[in-house]
């Protein structure tokens, strides 16, 4: 048996806050929108908003929300990074928890709007972005959980679908993910662990010539 | 500059829960709380409680204190699994959150006591208690993503610290992984894969009797 009570203890304030994160010019961005009211207005934060349980049939519910309201866009990929709790997040409660999602996209296949409250919308270089004292909140920390994330798992070959093409070369793989991670990575380990991890397959008969190289296999994971 | 405001919209309860897991007998166990009182007194649970703003440095503060008094023990390696929320999960409140922790613990080196509101405490394989619909709350779904979470790292090879033996030979960290995993691992590609992550090493000089086996050599995680 289960007796509803009153709550006893004051809870949080609880927001949703979405990181999108792209390639563009081989870097990997974060999109930021510049807030058009408090707390933060004129500063430039991730798209995010206030759960709400009168609204929002979970918390991935409410980032799509967040989302659709202020991006003017139904994101692919959601991934819930996390939840950071602690006092003075935020100047409208004593104690702020966020919950952080991110999804990696193609830029040449997502388009976003300024929507409710963002006067503008930008895309900035995560290593710009996750060391940018003036943005709102602590969303340079989120961003920077964010990132961690993604580039964990490009780094453990658990490739986030969404922003790779359905079939790829070795070549263009890896350099998608040294984008992603904004580093090189060796070839030799790369094609190693590529191996082992027996997530592609080649493409029977599908060879991709690549300027002065021989022609190279073209693959694509399996199902 | 930013103005506080009153809260504008009701917010939902916010609970931690610990999945506290340990090899038991070669299979994978998690803890469980008899509980003692409303919601759910009498039945199993995972070890949680209610965010409190007024005590909490944070949420990973609050799992720890949690887990200080239901277990009476100082937690190692808590990890984040995620957050869950939903109308419907809490008969005190009409949406309520759950932060999900997990600590993967070796049983040698940790003991466990009944705390507050616990009359007891037992340790149930991980298989059973995430298909148990008599759990309380909806905690055998937190003990699946718990039990996910871990043996996703696992499989990707980055080995939660603290339920492995300072030095192991590759057979030992292979049987002590598909425990983890609850499958059993092919060798070889175990091996191949071990090789292409670079993460151990051998102690120079170290090799270990194995049985009807020649010695096999020790080796260590890289700092």
């Amino acid at each position: 048996m289960t007796r509803r009570q009153p709550p006893k203890y004051d809870m949080p304030l609880v927001r949703v806050d979405v990181s999108l994160m792209a390639l563009h010019e081989g870097a990997l961005h974060v999109l930021l929108g510049l807030r058009e009211e408090p707390p933060f207005a004129g500063q430039l934060g991730l798209p995010g908003g206030v759960l709400r349980i009168d609204r929002d049939a979970s918390l991935e519910a409410a980032a799509r929300r967040v989302a659709e309201e202020r991006l003017l866009v139904s994101l692919p990929n959601l991934e819930q990074v996390g939840a950071v709790g602690e006092p003075g997040r935020d100047p409208r409660s004593p104690w702020a928890i966020s919950i952080v999602y991110r999804s990696l996209v193609d830029l040449a296949r997502l388009s976003v709007t300024p929507g409710k409250r963002v006067a503008a919308l930008q895309w900035v270089p995560v290593e710009r972005a996750r060391r940018n004292r003036d943005l709102a909140f602590d969303h340079a920390r989120l961003i920077g959980m964010a990132v961690d994330s993604a580039r964990r798992e490009v780094r453990d070959m658990n490739f986030p679908l969404g922003w790779l093409p359905e079939s790829f070369t070795l070549s263009e793989l890896q350099a998608l993910s040294e984008a992603v991670l904004g580093e090189p990575l060796d070839k030799v380990t790369f094609r190693r662990r590529i191996d082992a991890r027996e997530q592609v397959e080649p493409v029977e008969g599908q060879m991709r010539a690549g300027g002065a190289h021989r022609p190279a296999q073209v693959y694509r994971f399996r199902r």
